[in-house]
This record gives structure tokens, sequence and C-alpha cells, in this order.
């Protein structure tokens, strides 16, 4: 039996339907693997001659923008740990000559493109770095964050990763991305509207308040730490939608202290590994949601983080109205993911945490939505 | 360089980058094919025994809604042309008992949720049906609706059609569906929100207004005739992205005339056929967008019909940001297709018109946005 549900912030709707779990998978041949049913995949080579985020392709790249692990004297060379460059193929530039309009007050096209390389390794697999290297990716985007604040011209930063090019990864060395815009995205200014209307009408940040009842309730809990919990939310979009919430307010990302990005690198890296175990590598999306930059502390919104693994497709019903349908119970889901990624942590050999995109995609526990 | 638009209805943010369409496909290997480089597909056969939706197999169904083209004496027998059954694996079913919560007046879970078998034949593409075909798909849709409009119960009817696989279809046999909800979704109550302060604020529909503007533009259309006008948006999602306009205001579909409601079927066809011609049999989705059952006659809202084909991928970004990448000017890309759409249609045989969920998937000229 369906059962409705709604995000206090978002606003989202959510119907959790687990009986179309057992409907045959999107498609008419292939697929019906369990979740259990993988395989470990191919790790593939540590160095691709024609990658150019491999470490010595670095001429490959535009000229680095920074570059951490090594002397800030030596640009472009090798040594690095955490390396980021201008995109190749930017979706705003700060180049733009744009129209000018009488909305807006900057040119069409304006903003920031930049990559992450996250690390010098072509298949790192990033549930499995290196001590502190994780720790590195979160200083390197708040570095970047806190540079591109300052130009006035820009008002929002988006943070995202692309997990395999079933997630929209064009390249398979791991990175992840940074646009700056700027505008506040329309959907950014709704939720700081809903979430300030929440804190006028109930008093107090609506995310800590729900930070604090997910603790309390426990049962979508993915995994927790000092600083941060991660958990499925109530109202998930699919599956294992898992948000990762910082305990301290904090309106933006970029307002944090050395102590709580370490927190954050800790928990992604810890729940990127619970995922790769438990859901064999699936391809996967995250993004960092903050308050527009140089805002002052807003006492109603608070940075997070939320990871969409990619199980499912969202199909013309969810396009039409705007309403998901998931076929797992996060309750169910987190049960699933906390036992499935703790039992293979202990057994298995770290090699499923390497991965290479050009092996087989997984077959899906949840298929497509078609029927 | 890039170009930001915004569509004045619902307000999406959209970044047109034709720069990105340079960038290396999505993931490591293959890909890359152009939208010239399709192979036409194996159509398949017309009968699948195991197939619930073929004509013969009516047992596998659950007992039938309605059916158009034989008695209505004869339930569940053979002599059919379009068909309606209960989905077997229901997001919302009439018979939900859920709780009631104090902001709601229905039944957690209920509404109705209801397959549309287009033809009885299994390979029959929507684009190339027999002559009245897609009239009687049409005609199934608007009687439901009617029907289910009669239940005070139920407030908002989402129609939609996933193509392939891909698109999240898990039966490869023509069909489309229909989810009755108890409750108008957000995104329908925004849009609706929307529209009335442009009605208030410009006078007039702002869809009728669309509709004049982009046929005096005429750059962005793709198919007209008398009673509906084919475009892409200016502020398209994605590259094909395609809206269907009923040149006669109607806030409901369930207002149609008999007339408008061929209009319609003649245009969708028409579309659906040149897309499969220029993409290469790409998936889609489409859905109608419609006033909330029982409204009364709106001046501000105006039902429509919106499709996407799937070329890219929507990644971290644009889940983050809410703002869309499109890798292709929606003027350009409804040249390519009229073009496209046209050329091989005089002089193919419309074999390239059946198809095969079972056959490969097509490589996307624009591909993921990964990078």
């Amino acid at each position: 039996m369906s059962e409705f549900r709604s995000d206090p912030i978002s606003g989202r709707q959510v119907i959790i339907a687990p009986q179309r779990s057992a409907r045959p998978p999107a498609g008419g041949t292939g697929g019906g693997k369990d979740l259990q049913g993988r395989e470990g995949r191919d790790p593939g080579p540590a160095y691709v001659e024609s990658c150019p985020f491999c470490a010595g392709n670095e001429q490959m790249t535009p000229p680095e923008t920074m570059a951490l692990g090594r002397s800030a004297a030596v640009r472009d060379g090798r040594g690095w740990k955490v390396r980021v460059v201008p995109n190749r193929y930017p979706a705003v530039e700060r180049s733009a000559q744009g129209q000018l309009t009488a909305e807006s007050s900057f040119p069409s096209g304006y903003g920031a493109h930049e990559v992450l390389i996250e690390t010098p390794v072509h298949n790192r697999h990033p549930g499995n770095f290196p001590p502190r290297q994780m720790e590195l990716v979160i200083e390197a985007l708040y570095r970047r964050g806190e540079a591109l604040s300052r130009d006035p011209g820009l008002r929002y930063l988006q943070f995202y990763r692309n997990h395999r090019r079933e997630a929209g990864a064009s390249m398979e060395h791991p990175h992840s991305q940074l646009v700056a815009l700027p505008f506040v995205p329309a959907l950014l200014r709704r939720e700081l509207e809903r979430s300030q209307d929440l804190y006028l009408s109930e008093g107090g940040c609506p995310f800590c308040r729900l930070e604090e009842e997910e603790n309390r309730f426990g049962q979508r809990i993915v995994a927790q730490n000092e600083g941060c919990s991660a958990f499925i939310p109530a109202a998930a979009r699919s599956p294992f939608e898992t948000w990762i919430l910082p305990r301290r307010h904090r309106a933006s990302f970029l307002e944090t202290t050395v102590y709580e990005r370490a927190a954050l690198a800790a928990i992604l890296e810890e729940v990127l590994g619970i995922m790769a175990r438990a859901l064999g590598d699936a391809p996967y999306n995250y993004y960092l949601r903050t308050a527009p930059l140089r805002s002052p502390p807003l006492p109603y919104y608070h940075w997070h983080l939320e990871l969409l693994p990619r199980v499912g497709v969202n199909a013309g019903f969810e396009m039409g109205s705007g309403v998901y349908i998931n076929e797992i119970a996060p309750e169910e889901a987190a049960r699933f993911i906390r036992e499935k990624g703790k039992r293979e942590h202990e057994a298995a050999p770290r090699k499923d945490l390497l991965y290479s995109c050009t092996a087989q995609p997984p077959a899906c526990g949840e298929p497509g939505r078609g029927l």
C-alpha cells in the first residue's frame, strides 16, 4: 500500500510505493539482478596516457587555478594531491560579454566553471581515498569558494559531483565541479523562502530541527560523526537519497571552520564507501546547497549536501507532476545500506572500491519507473 | 558563448551553452556518434507470446476498464484497437485506506493508475500508427479522464508516456499511462499561480500569447495544424524539448471538443514521427499539463503537452541548482529536426518508425553533462 509524504523544507511530494518494486524491470530484456547480485568490477589502470587529469599530463589541461599538496611555485607540474583547473568546456565564463537586460545586472553567460581533480591516480575511488585526501578536496572547494566570493558579480556557488557515465560524467578520472553563477537560482530562492517561513512560524532553523529529529528517530540514519549526520530523508525522491547535515548551524559552507570541513570530508568518504559496497558502485550525483555568496549569517538556512544514487529513472510521471514515486521506504532503505555497507566492508578486500567507467553499469534492484 | 534564458510561465532558468557540445561524450569509451549516425533498428515481432498487452493475451492483464474499437459486450476479448487496464503495480489505488492526517482530506495512497494500451500490435511505433489510431488513444484518455473526474476524491489527472527502457518504460509494447491523484501537485499549483500572476499583470492568458508569439517568430516551430502548434520553447531544458499548445484557449483538456482532440492526435503523431526520423528513435517522455479536475473554465491556464526526448543526462549541476544547461540553441535545434525529420520522411522506408526496446540504445549527439 502506498503512502504520501512531503518534505517540509522543499515542499516536495513523494509517493512511497513498495508494492511497485515487484514489477518487471524497465525494458523488455536484461536487468533484474538484485542489489546483492553485483560483481566486483575491474578497477582499470592507475594511469591513462590520454587522460588530462592524470599526474604527468598536467600540460593537457588549461593552466591550473590552484593545487594542494605541492609548492605553488611549481605551477602545472607533478607532485600535487588535488588540482583545480578551468573547465575546458565551460557552461559560463568570466570573459562573457553577453547582453545586459533590464532585469539583470550581469552579462548573459557570466560565471566560472572549474574542475576539482580529486586525486592524481586514475582509478582511486572516492570511497577509498588515502587518509586526508577527501579533506584536501573539501579544502580546495572552500578556498575556491572564498576566492570566487570576492567577485561582486557572482552570487551563487554550485559544487557537485557526477559519478560514472550514467550520472553524466564525461571523464572517468575522479573529479568534482564548481559553477559560480551571477544570480541565485530560483530553486534556491524558493528553498530560502520556505526555510524562512518555517523559521518564523515554528522558531529555530528547520534544518537544525530535522537533524535532531533524525538522530532521535534513528531508523533513517546512514552514518554519524562528531560534526555531521547522514540520513535518508523521510520523503526521499529515490530509495537511497542521502543528506549530510552538519550539526553546527551555519547558513553558508563558507562560514565553516577547518574542523567542520574535516567532519564533512570524513562522513562523505564513509557514506560513499557504504554506498559503493551496498549498491555495487552505482552511479550517483551529489551537490552542495549553501546560502548565496556574501550573505550575512542567516538564522533559518543551513548548508548541506544531497547525494542521489542513480537507481531507477525519473520518467513522465515525475516530470509531469513533480511528484516522485519511491519504491523503497526510507526506513527500509537505510536499514539495507547500513547492513550491506557494513557487512562487505568487514569481509571483502577493498578492490571493490576501485572503479572504472568502462566496465558494465550495474543492474539495479530498483529499475525504471515505467509501469 | 553562453546565454541565460528563463521561461516566463514556469520561471525555469536555462543556460544555452552551444560551446559545450564540442566536449568528449559522457563516459570513458563509446558514444560520440552524431545525430545522423544512427542505424535503423530491428522493429521486432508484431506479437510476443509473453506480452500481456498483445492482442490475444487479454487474460494476462487485470480485467479491462474500457476498450475502443470493439463492442463493450465482449470484455477482455480480441478485436479492440485501444484498451485501458488497471496498472498491475499501481503507485496509487482507489482501495487505499491509508491514514487521514490533519492536512489531508484523502487517505494516503489514494488514487487511480491505469495503462492505455495504444495498439494491439507489439511493434507499431506511435509515429507510424494507422489512420485514426492516435485519435482513439486520445479519445480513451478523454473518456477515462471524464469518468475519473466524477470521483470527488480525485483532484488531478496526470497523463504521460515513457518511450523505451532508457526513458523508464518497463514494457516495450506501445502504451501510455494515467495517474489520478487526490491532490493538486505543488508543481502544478506553482504553474497555476504564476500563470494567474501573468494574466493579472499583463492581461490575457500567457499560453495564448506564447502560442501567437512563437507562430509569429517562426524559428522554433516544429509542426503546425489547424488546432495546435508544436515548438521548442525559448528556454528549453534540453535540445529537443517540444511543447504542443492548442490554439483554442481551454484550461482543461477535459473541456476540449472532439475536433480539438483530433488536432492534438494529428500533431502528436506528426511530431513523434519527426523526432523518430531526426533523432534515430531516441527515448522520450511526454506528459499533459491541465487544470485540476472540476475547475471552472480558468482564463489564465491553458492545457498543453510537453515532450522531452532523452538526449543528455540531468546531472549534479541541474539537480543542485535547478538551472538547466542546454547545449543546442532552440532555434538551431528546431531547424535541425525540421530538416532532418522531413528529409528522411520522403526518402526512407517507414521501417525506421517501428521500434524494439531490446535493440541497442542510440548513441546521442548531445551526451551527458559531466564536464
